[in-house]
């Protein structure tokens, strides 16, 4: 029988945790031995922390000022940098590891063994399969599905890798062993393979290059990719360094007035 | 620290939230002060209602005779109408408002700042950005996703609003600033996007017009769209003259012969 | 009032359920009167098991060695078989009958009156319409949608059928109707519709047949399909049988040197 924490009436957290200071637990949210919670965490209402995974039960260390809302499972062996924030109902699986400040939207899925940069920001329903490898900086939007088995279903395991501050928009499909290049942007629906340049644009059931970002033009407002030209809300300002040496290394690869090798 | 409810013996029922009559609260349900609960409604198992958002904290609303199914979440500063019906997993955010007899599935996630008419029926995993305005009797099918950022990620706000009657069916893509026109038809898959007539079926992954809804025909049973015209199932009968007035409407937006002009 | 079963000090579990040996039942689980839980059945937190559906409130029996992870609903009304395992946030409705060792992920939803074989195994976001029909040893990818009405909304049913050993792969859509053969493959992203011929390979917004199962091959490895050529992870050893038949079955169907007919 687990031993309760009786500083948490309403919860039931393992007396076995390392809790920071002021950490707060909602109710009926599950904290298990193995986990510790850093400085300010906000555990939210039926949370489960530290899910063991078929019989094995690794530590599970929660950064500081994290926010994970209600209904979320993080399992034993993850690792989660500090500021991260969790929608409700998301699940991030076993021997995921990731950076500052990952943000994830409702019901989205880590499936386990992921190697997750800084200031991600996944939105809801995004499912990342088994090993993939994700930047910094990199957007996932709702209902994006990262894969890994390329003859399903099969032992053979061809991960995803998805470098810094690419974005993946609405509904597309990230077929298995996928290198989508620095500041990349595949369009709502795309279903992506193989390897996409640095900044190049990707479309449709092929994902045919169609477009550098560069050209990727807001007509209303004259707002032009690659976003970090336009775009720094909740990122802290130290990112900025980083935020500008990734935009200028997206548009030095624009060189060609004819990027649009794909279309040809 | 919050005074529980002693009334709800296995729930965390807020003493300051209001409740009324015959209202039933399943176990582990959270109920935050705030909150109002017309007479008998129903919070399933492990649902939070009045979840506070980024520190603020409104009031909430949730008219009488509501079914809110385990699991589900419910912000402050939300104004749910009568008769209200969600499935289990439900997130509803901050800023909604919603007309009668709400119907939305498992799983979905209305993002805030929505309005919303009498008798919507959307079905499991539909996702509604902020912003969006959706009329009366309005159908969303599984996985439909309504978008609001034109040129992901940007500070450009361009939230889709959808006119009565319309139905969007599975797995569809609303793009930022669309107008759905009143009845009018977006079929499975579709990305749609622009000004999309009244009646009109539109279709593929450039939303092309490609039909008027009363040329949707089921073969096996003669049966033809606009729905209205064979299917008023689930509505009480004080709806009849509002639906017959939108058929009628409906109807009459297809007055010629050659309505495919999106075919051409 | 629900008499609750003061064995689970942590848990709802009504004293009129049976529970076999060996049953674990995590904190906030709510196990209903007319459950019965076989030998070794794991529940995990935040649970819902036997659900009344509108009022009506039949029984609900779980097989032995279940494993039902946290946050999942099961309805009254469902049979399943021995040896299921769950995802987190799974719901099962009313109505519903599964043989042995089905496995279902993450936020899938069985939406009730559904037979389904033996040895399934469906991923996460899986949606399977009201009323279908599931051979042995079909695999569902994430984000597939089993449908059932032609002209929606209607009071139309064309319930789907998908035959043993069938593989739909991420983000599929089956149209009302639908029969997929044995062993038949529906491509990532694919519209599928009508009669799909045993071992056909089906793609594209109309699902159209493109090849056949036999000349899927992953270059690499030389892997082949049918899958049960070189795919049995998880089955148990009485399960060859069954599936070398299927596996022949599946061969004997490319008969014509020019398979290809739904390319013509």
């Amino acid at each position: 029988m687990t031993k309760w924490n009786h500083l948490f009436a309403d919860a039931f957290v393992s007396a076995e945790a390392e809790i920071g200071v002021s950490v707060e637990v909602g109710p009926g949210a599950v904290v298990h031995s193995g986990v510790r919670l850093g400085d300010h965490v906000q555990v939210g209402p039926h949370c489960v922390i530290g899910q063991d995974s078929q019989g094995k039960s690794d530590s599970t260390t929660i950064g500081a000022g994290a926010i994970i809302r209600s209904h979320s499972v993080v399992y034993s062996g993850v690792v989660l940098g500090p500021q991260l924030e969790t929608g409700h109902h998301v699940v991030i699986r076993d021997g995921t590891i990731a950076g500052e400040n990952l943000r994830i939207g409702n019901f989205s899925d880590i499936e386990g063994q992921c190697s997750i940069g800084d200031y991600c920001r996944f939105h809801g329903y995004v499912h990342i399969g088994r090993g993939s490898t994700i930047g910094d900086f990199v957007w996932l939007y709702s209902l994006v599905t990262v894969t890994n088995d390329p003859l399903p279903p099969s032992e053979i395991f061809e991960p995803v890798s998805i470098d810094h501050g690419a974005v993946v928009c609405v509904g597309a499909t990230i077929m298995p062993g996928t290198h989508i290049g620095i500041g990349a942007f595949v369009c709502a629906g795309t279903i992506a393979r193989g390897e996409i340049p640095t900044g190049a644009v990707v479309a449709g059931p092929d994902g045919s290059v169609v477009n550098h970002v560069k050209r990727l033009v807001h007509l209303g407002t004259g707002l032009q990719h690659p976003w970090m030209n336009h775009f720094r809300r909740g990122f802290p300002e130290d990112c900025n360094e980083r935020l500008e040496a990734l935009r200028r290394e997206i548009l030095a690869s624009c060189v060609e007035d004819d990027f649009l090798g794909g279309r040809r």
